[in-house]
Parts: structure tokens; C-alpha cells; sequence
């Protein structure tokens, strides 16, 4: 959540199409299994654990429809699992992993691990 | 899942209140994640993990109606994170560790620490 100390003031451009996220502290356990219990969700999730920066929206290929990615997305950013920021005409998506390891030490690799393995014993199709 | 090789045979007299349950290799990542992200079906499991045995779903007071906490331990059951048998008038509960140590090493670990660090910082009311 972004607080806006001078609401009076003129807003910056980029007001409008900031995003809202919790901050660090109002992330919660809870919030982040839920975001990370649905399957489309978690491959997000796994294809930015393995990248160092940000990516667009546009490189995730899932196999639901636009409106639905958006959805996950948002989910993703509401529960604190990710940054999304506007870069231009670009949303751009980052995992907060700092955030959830300071938080919940040792969770996010172990639900990383448990998904490579259940993918290694059911197959999968991430693309 | 418990299939039934003889559906003409007499039923045996525990038939009708047996439980259904999934195999550990039916057991899914993101039904247990569904499973976990609920307060109060994270209060059952953190309460079954610190307990060896079976415990009666009449031990767990939680302060919600008696139906939902009825279909707290349904979803737990059913997404393979308990084990609910009938002895008596009695339904036990216990934690599937084995199963879920098993499957995906670590995460059950990992997500009792984070359930742990949450309420230490926010407080809490655990029964």
C-alpha cells in the first residue's frame, strides 16, 4: 500500500497507473499460499524464481485467457508474492524475494522444490 | 481413494462411515497450499503437528460454526493433509507427515516456522 503524504499536492504522472502492494510488514502466510495454491500461479511464480530481473506480462505464455492471466497477476501482487511495476507501455513483474525470505525464512525454496518434484513425477508442460 | 473390488458383497459394517481419502501419490501441491491457507485449518494442522497420535475433532474449540469446522477438516482430508477415521462415536484426526515428508520434503516444516514466526509477530489466539 502506497500512502500518499501530500494528497493535496499536484500527483505525479505516474499516479494512475501505479500499483498497489503490501508492504513488507502486511504480508501475510495465509495470502501467500493461497496466491501460490493455484497451478497457473505457480509456474509464474517458478519462471521468475529463475530469473534475476523483471519480465513482462507479455513473456508469460499460460494457457488461460488474457482476463484470467490478469487476475493471477493480480493475486500474485496483492498476497505480496510479486512487484509489478508500469516500465513504459510494459507491466513489468518481479518476485519479492527478499521480502518472503525475511519473512517466512526457507518457505518459498521449499514450495520451489516441492513443485520441481511433483512436475519431475507427473510430467508437466511448462513453457 | 478407496475402491470397492466386490460392490455386490455384503457391505462390510464400517463401509458407510469409512472416509475417503486420496493416496499419497493422488496428494497434489497446490491442494495442500489450498488446504494450509486458511487460518483455521492452519490452527487444526500447527495443533496436530505438536501432538504424536490422533486427536478428536471435539478437541479443537474453533470459534467458528460447528458445520464449517466440519468442512475445515473435509477440505484437510480431502486435499491428503489428514488422516480422519471413526473409532466409536469419535472422529480422529491425524497430520499425514509421513505422506506429505515424503512428497515434498521440508514445505510442512517450513510452513509450521513461517505459521510460528506470523503469530509471533502479530500476536494471536491459538486455542
Amino acid at each position: 500500500m502506497q500512502t500518499q503524504t501530500t494528497p493535496t499536492a499536484p500527483q505525479p504522472q505516474t499516479t494512475g497507473r501505479s500499483l498497489e502492494h503490501p508492504r513488507r510488514e502486511e504480508i501475510r502466510l495465509e495470502d501467500v499460499l493461497h496466491a501460490l495454491s493455484e497451478p497457473m500461479r505457480m509456474r509464474v511464480v517458478r519462471t521468475l524464481a529463475e530469473e534475476p530481473g523483471e519480465l513482462s506480462c507479455s513473456v508469460f505464455d499460460l494457457p488461460v485467457s488474457k482476463s484470467t492471466t490478469t487476475h493471477h497477476f493480480r493475486v500474485l501482487r496483492e498476497c505480496g508474492v510479486i512487484n509489478q511495476i508500469y516500465r513504459g507501455t510494459a507491466k513489468m513483474n518481479a518476485l519479492r524475494r527478499d521480502d518472503l525470505d525475511a519473512l517466512f525464512p526457507g518457505l518459498l525454496d521449499s514450495v520451489l522444490a516441492a513443485a520441481a518434484l511433483q512436475e519431475g513425477r507427473l510430467g508437466g508442460d511448462r513453457g
